[in-house]
């Protein structure tokens, strides 16, 4: 059952990395509510029976792929474009990889690897991994953005103020994001989808999982945003917390540092009790664990928490 | 009504800083439950009298006093001493201040500030902040720790790997704390309770806040530790995520300064909304609001998000 929306983007529009000179799909008022059909970010080079081969051979000019853009009537540079986010049906498919040279312990995990999801699309229910693991679901789009001002191809993988790979896990339906416009129309664009998704997105990959995204866009004029922001509808974190958390710290003068502290010793602490290969935990880290910032104060040390969901191996 | 316990330690058993020179205050065995009495973070200079007079005049010789220390039987370097927090006892007085010169937006507050708690500790009902703020409570333990291995005093302001000043929030009642040994007994001291605080302790200070603690020390021998670790028994922000939140973004190569664009435009977003001074959104973020990083992996540009529980202000 799919929320009434009055335009479809199929995924054969999209696009690679971000550039206002791409011309619009389709211009809509404010108000307007669109589907979008968002391809997985291997753009389609992964899919159920790929092999960790396939990630070796990743053709990075084809990734994270964003389905738009979309001209929003009226908005000017200044103005915000407001997101509601109403739903997302997922596919059941997904992958999370260990792609070399990316993510936050790439110096320690040079190797690719790979696992498949085949999870319920339906029921959303935990999505299992290995023998023990079961990883609560909740579907967000990591992507979603607008075109910068300055002109020519922008690569897709860093965030910007007008917002584009956040990877904010939050994004999640019923999130009312705000997006600072830059150029005439704003020229939205949305990609990346995930099934599940911790705070950071340690091994560089989620659960990467194709699906169809159902959201409003309004204008908010003369907004003045400096970068982006949001509100969530409700809880964010009560689909995996029931069991409480195993955490792990970095204490350190540098927030970098200290995070790769944090999730470099849940890692050993989870390949040594569940007995699994150190990149498995790295990747179940990825796609269900947190990065906090616990204190930023005490001078000269921060604390970089890293919060691993107990239910996940219980 | 408090847990039974084996040992009491007065809080005029305090030290200022980590020495591991300081003698004992008691010698415990593995698996006893020892009740604290903790001052607060002024050691007693503030009162609920108190002005912002006093905050100007605070002599930091007498900051964070901890209570203890407690040599801990068999304990030796590599071992953990694990500690399992049991209950506090509130005292119904807190204080919340902006410290000139301390904190994540010192540049921008220059000037101090105070804002006196009175809370309802028997029932822990959410205290009062102005006109419109109601702050769910938590309590929770700042300051705990062991004795570092390198000789002479050490300032208690920065947490090590022996802990110390975490200030990580969900040190709560419930959560068991493992912290590396570097001499022997570990010699345990804890103090700097809070009433609540959020992932960050943005403005330097918690709802700072006197109350006794109940908790038991064990040991773990060769437990060989890199840093802290803890668990806790249950989810984590329910007392305050039932609204959801407000969120706001820092965008850049630098997660420090990401953190402080969000927590700034978050402290304008507020005091904007609700008519309240800067100084005071910003006291009322470090009390309950979190930094949480979203990623971590999109170079080079990371996101530090802070997080605002709507229930707060709604």
């Amino acid at each position: 059952m799919c929320k009434s929306h009055d335009h479809t983007i199929h995924g054969a529009h999209h696009h690679f990395g971000w550039d206002h000179s791409i011309p619009p799909v389709m211009t809509v008022a404010p108000g307007s509510t669109i589907e979008f059909e968002c391809l997985d970010a291997s753009g389609r080079q992964l899919t159920g029976d790929s092999t960790v081969a396939d990630v070796a051979g990743l053709d990075f000019g084809r990734v994270n792929p964003v389905t738009g853009p979309v001209f929003l009537e009226g908005a000017e540079p200044g103005d915000a474009v407001k997101v509601t986010i109403h739903e997302f049906s997922p596919s059941g498919f997904g992958w999370t990889a260990n792609i070399p040279g990316f993510g936050l312990l790439a110096d320690q995990f040079t190797e690719p690897a790979l696992h498949i999801w085949d999870y319920d699309a339906a029921s959303l229910a935990p999505a299992l991994y290995g023998p023990d693991g079961k990883v609560p679901l909740k579907p967000f789009a990591g992507t979603i953005g607008l075109a910068p001002a300055e002109p020519g191809l922008h690569s897709v993988v860093p965030p910007r103020r007008v917002g584009g790979n956040m990877d904010i896990r939050d994004l999640a339906a019923g999130s009312e994001l705000y997006l600072p416009v830059e150029v005439a129309g704003g020229l939205f664009s949305i990609g990346d989808t995930h099934a599940a998704q911790g705070d950071g997105e340690v091994c560089g990959t989620a659960i990467e999982s194709p699906m169809n995204v159902v959201l409003t866009l309004d204008l908010v004029k003369q907004a003045n945003l400096k970068m982006p922001r949001f509100t969530t509808s409700g809880p964010v974190t009560r689909h995996l917390d029931e069991k409480g958390y195993e955490v792990t710290t970095g204490i350190g003068t540098d927030l970098f540092e200290g995070a790769r502290a944090a999730v470099a010793q849940m890692v050993d602490l989870l390949a040594a009790r569940h007995g699994m290969a150190a990149v498995d935990a790295y990747m179940l880290c990825s796609v269900c664990g947190d990065l906090r910032i616990s204190e930023i104060v005490d001078q000269p040390n921060w604390i970089v928490s890293f919060y691993f969901p107990r239910i996940v191996l219980d």
